[in-house]
């Protein structure tokens, strides 16, 4: 007797704990040190040691009514400016707290914006390949995703499939930058065409569409290169941020919403995301853990360990003859199966107790991504391995 | 452009706004210890000093990428076998690790409990009066709120008006105990009658009729009352709890929710109760939270704090001639406005610069709510205002 908008979700379930469950049973089997686990995006660098003092400091300084206790819907104001501040320094945006929703993680802020944003049987956009949960979030408000097939040469946006897939219906559009699965960074030039194309869809269309930027990688990115700050390409732009990454606390469930004053009817748009995130349950964004961030702006998790695991992987992999998008940010490679479905290739992995996931979990098939953040340790182990493996193929 | 789903909250949202705007402004225009604000249930009694000194053993002596780190979407398993153990004891349950599912606080929680639950055009039955919050997250699901009238005797549950309103299309039935906002507990006698009648009522609709019981002022209980533990009473009973109160952290966002084996399909309830806590964008419960309540399972905050206002209060008020209901739980006295339009005599309160809350804001006109989770001096010092206030009625 549970929804029927629910029951899809269970047979699907049914598929991921299995997978989970293999993985848990292949460590018992073989020892946890004898598997090389790639499957979960989980960070293995710890959160910065300032976290830990932030959160004592708090504890030991301040009224515990305080710490512990409401605040407004958005978040802390203080917190917000802190953020707004930091933002504004580092990319000459022009931001106040006004602009800001502290929101219980990623996950939680687009639905925030979504909920704001979209009635049902609107349209809401996303690039294959895409972490498949978008979809459940957009259905959670009856809106209707429509996907973008891969730029399968460079996995960076397809505009001209994008052009097409743009209606009336269209409410919003939703970015991952640097990009999960594939590590790919969308560059200042790709986001400049991809303003203009929806500069002109909105007027073409007469109405505004939104671009949902997701951007838990924002700090995850290689070789210096520049993730750009969406904000400043197009008007209707609304960012979405998690510490998930950049300070290693994906459990703490920690993250905002931006919505700039340039966004049309900014006010009552950001007064709608407020109330979203109230009447969504979350209330507010967990309170101690609000004023942990605000003192740890400037800090940021070792991400020299994530580029090494990412050097060594990716050389190791193509020297065997693996073809891999070379990743710039974010902690994942995204691999080409050597056989046309990729998960034949994920099965032959297990024989060698590499777990990998496959495309088709990110609506992508021929393509498997790995999660390089795991030790370095097991990702020199893994690759006598996976030199097993390429044996299979080349 | 936001959603027109949305619309209907931004100008209800002023309302609000305005009135707290107005609390604010009246501080500081006579001072904060000369305005005696009964309009907030933010608990002002701290939390339990070991809630601290949990936090910080966790942060010494835990792993951080285990501290902050995902995990189960249903909590860590060590959590909720800490909590089911501690009801099993008090109370008698026979609840494991998989009964429970740990939230984002209880507002959360009841929005799991009916994602899980409602599909569009579905009942759910609430007793004025009541939160109206309730009514967001029934609308969050295209549900249909359906209202009990209150029993104006005594504020327990009308169960004459309850029996007509259970009709083919009720999935479920939120109550709440102890109560906002009157303060009443319900009796055991009560929740048997309620049970019994919702038993009659599932044969004859031949399906299940779910009680959804919010419990977030469980502990909150006076002179020795007993809270009833619902599951106990009726099998299709899903508990909402919370220690935004018992432990004084509303702000943390913490709870849970239980959902017994005695439920109608439990294993695949608990599974898309578990996928809805998921793909609601929360993920999980906040982590280092979880960890700290785990080691919390016997602290209480200081309830005879609330206990000496509770009595100070009540006494004072009705020995100058006003009409309360005694309350038993919570932190809330129901008080019958002297005049019919209640939001007259909450205008005439803010002469003395007394902030209550109108019954018409929890859908129960004629009465207003006094939030007596505040200093013990606003009590007293209130109490000369309160008297003049009485000297225009009585």
């Amino acid at each position: 007797m549970i929804a029927e908008k629910m029951k899809p979700y269970l047979q699907n379930n049914s598929a991921i704990r299995a997978m989970f469950e293999e993985g848990k049973k292949m460590a018992e089997q073989y020892g946890a040190d004898k598997v090389y686990d790639f499957s979960l995006g989980n960070p293995n660098v710890p959160a910065p040691e300032k976290i830990k003092e932030a959160i004592k400091e708090i504890l030991d300084e301040e009224d515990p009514v305080f710490v512990h206790g409401y605040m407004s819907n958005a978040g802390f104001p203080h917190v917000r400016k802190a953020i707004a501040d930091n933002l504004n320094q580092r990319f000459g945006t022009n931001f106040s707290e006004e602009n800001l929703i502290m929101t219980v993680g990623a996950g939680s802020g687009l639905n925030v914006c979504l909920k704001t944003l979209v009635d049902p049987g609107d349209e809401v956009i996303v690039f294959a390949p895409y972490f498949l949960e978008y979809g459940s979030y957009i259905r959670n408000y009856d809106g209707v995703l429509v996907q973008v097939d891969p730029d399968t040469e460079s996995f960076q946006l397809n505009l001209d499939d994008f052009e097409k897939k743009l209606t009336e219906k269209t409410k919003a559009v939703i970015i991952n930058n640097p990009h999960n699965p594939t590590g790919v960074v969308y560059s200042e030039a790709m986001i400049s065409r991809l303003a203009a194309i929806m500069e002109e869809k909105q007027k073409a269309f007469g109405h505004a569409i939104y671009l949902i930027s997701d951007e838990p990688y924002r700090e995850l990115a290689f070789d210096g290169v520049e993730v750009p700050f969406v904000t400043k390409y197009y008007r209707n732009t609304m960012v979405v941020y998690s510490y998930s990454k950049s300070l290693s606390l994906p459990g703490e469930r920690i993250g905002y919403v931006i919505i700039p004053d340039e966004v049309e009817n900014s006010g009552d748009t950001i007064t709608a995301a407020t109330i979203a995130n109230r009447i969504s349950g979350c209330v507010n964004a967990p309170s101690l853990i609000q004023l942990a961030v605000a003192k740890c702006v400037d800090s940021e998790v070792d991400l020299g360990y994530y580029d090494r695991n990412r050097r060594t992987l990716y050389e190791g992999l193509t020297k065997m003859g693996f073809t891999c998008v070379k990743p710039e940010g974010a902690f994942y490679l995204w691999l080409k199966s050597p056989v046309e479905d990729e998960k034949q290739f994920v099965e032959a992995a297990k024989k060698y107790h590499i777990l990998v996931v496959p495309g088709s979990s990110f609506a992508c098939a021929g393509y498997v991504r790995l999660a390089y953040c795991v030790s370095y340790e097991t990702i020199v182990h893994s690759l006598p391995e996976f030199e097993k493996l390429a044996k299979e193929y080349f």
